[in-house]
């Protein structure tokens, strides 16, 4: 039941083919990449989506290149691969996991030199295919870990999508949930709708509705009122990137969340992979901030509602403070109080 | 400049004429009412929202029934005006200047007693025309009152639409802004989109536009972002309904960005007219909360993009606590702290 049988990624023996998440629920069609230049355009304009997915799809991308490469241009595989990381890594700048993907692959790479190109492209698609395995395997365990601090009967509040679409499979945020089901829990789920892009009304709800699982849509102004209320009794997102004193980026209105939960009493709760740790940040405040193009914000895709030419903010991500985090849940651990000392002691540091 | 030419009800010798805010600012086209009913629908289908302007149709609903009963049916005037009465005062739950100038009308009815139905029917118009000069009449006080809340340099942040729209003409929390500007301050306004409905993105930026006034536009989200980097320094809303302690029911959202403006410190203002306060009621919890279609919360208009037949939970307004509310500016005073004893006294009891 609540093993998902959305394909957020695919290899097909040629190309990556990612499930188009700009269009989802309404249609659901694959965009195919061969190059790590469709790889980059897929990232930046969201067809894959969600931190674990974008690293897993970058992975790809350096693999793609490497084979296209080594059969049309093996003499200049060192310096086109050189750049192709690049622009891979400049696809989107506030996730981790991209450079982390990016850095393995790198690091694989290297334990090649010397090698023939197209063992080397073997050898990079073969890290691409275990970086996906092993992020549906994280995001298990994360989800066992994770659902230990379900209670059964809770009212869970979603923002975004963390889930089987934001990762290779299972979800983080959307895992644990998995998780607490399959452990016989009963759980009811909201889930924020998440303007601009409406990550929430159109997959969360979407991936929560094909599992069979409880979920009800509310605009993200109706978070508040429903905490209040007492509908409301956890918190659980996704993550972005966490830094080393714990404070953790996540999609435009997680902040909000965490500041109604400590307002309530309630546990505000992240769970995501260790590669979402960047330890080399000190606090949140350095984390860089993606502001998106005004489209978004004054209509949804060919539908404008907003004045002409008004002026617009569209921050696609916020910071929330370590201490409004009751605690991170990891493929590793759980980690709590989150603070610097629980952080480096989950990093073996 | 900051005289807002938008007309958003206008009495044309015969009919009302409601400008459809359905769907401004794509189309500026009005509704026009010829009884009671067109105006029920009218409030209901949220042709007209925004609770002062709620109050001045509805006035002007009693008005035009008790016109057209004078012409077919005098015999009937009395029951049918009491029905329509009954109607109208059922036509949203929320806001509470409905039924005050239900109240005020029924009032100059009792005063008419024993009129011929052509003396009572002109004198019901002349009673909305009343209410209608004196809502912008309140609105100018109020603006007056709450300007000299406003630093010159303000980053305002305002919810939904408390503009002229909203009213008779100038605003309540617009209103404010508008005098702070015309007595010589320099203001920049954040603009929430405000989900469902978008008022934010499709009334208040279009007005303060049309007015030229400084207007950002946002998704609801980044609220919490703007002002935990200090890019807000001051929050202003409407009212729906004041109860007696000074709890506050507002468009849903107003209460989350009550939390966040307590979080870091910057005061959280409350415009509206002493007929948005029902003293009837102690405390915000008993305030009747609307709850409206799921498919304002699946779509906008006749887009859809959440998965066909998901639950949906869609409550128009919530209620902001007194201790969050740094000052009521109502065309009487201001209020603050906010609290019973300051109620009761505005109020004169």
């Amino acid at each position: 039941m609540t093993s998902s049988r959305i394909a957020t990624l695919r290899w097909d023996g040629r190309c990556l083919q990612l499930i188009d998440q700009r269009v989802l629920p309404m249609q659901e069609r694959y965009v195919a990449c061969a190059r790590a230049d469709d790889v980059v355009a897929a990232i930046r304009d969201m067809v894959v989506r969600g931190a674990p997915a974008i690293g897993c799809a970058a992975a790809y991308g350096v693999a793609l290149e490497a084979i296209h490469l080594a059969r049309v241009a093996p003499a200049q595989l060192h310096a086109e691969l050189e750049s192709a990381l690049e622009r891979l890594a400049s696809s989107r700048p506030t996730a981790v996991n991209l450079a982390w993907a990016l850095q393995r692959m790198r690091e694989r790479w290297t334990a090649l030199s010397g090698h023939e190109p197209k063992a080397i492209a073997h050898g990079l698609l073969d890290e691409a295919h275990a970086i996906v395995e092993e992020d549906i395997a994280a995001n298990r365990r994360m989800g066992a870990l994770g659902a230990a601090l379900i209670a059964d009967g809770a009212q869970i509040l979603t923002h975004c999508n963390a889930g089987a679409l934001a990762t290779a499979g299972h979800g983080t945020a959307l895992g644990v949930i998995r998780s607490a089901i399959e452990a016989g829990k009963t759980l009811r789920v909201f889930a924020d709708e998440t303007r601009p892009f409406l990550q929430g009304a159109r997959l969360t709800a979407w991936e929560l509705s094909q599992d069979g699982i409880d979920v009800t849509l509310i605009a993200d102004v109706a978070a508040g009122h429903l905490i209040s209320r007492g509908e409301v009794n956890v918190v659980i997102v996704g993550a972005d990137r966490i830094v080393a004193n714990g404070d953790t980026a996540n999609k435009i209105g997680t902040y909000t969340l965490a500041v109604l939960a400590r307002r309530h009493g309630i546990p505000f709760y992240v769970a995501a992979p260790v590669s979402t740790i960047d330890p080399a940040l000190p606090s949140g405040d350095r984390i860089p901030i993606e502001e998106r193009t005004p489209d978004e914000v004054t209509g949804f895709r060919e539908h404008r509602w907003a004045p002409t030419g008004v002026a617009v903010r569209n921050p696609a991500f916020d910071v929330t403070p370590a201490e409004l985090i009751s605690a991170i849940v990891t493929e590793r651990g759980v980690v709590a109080p989150v603070n610097e000392l629980g952080i480096r002691r989950l990093l073996g540091g």
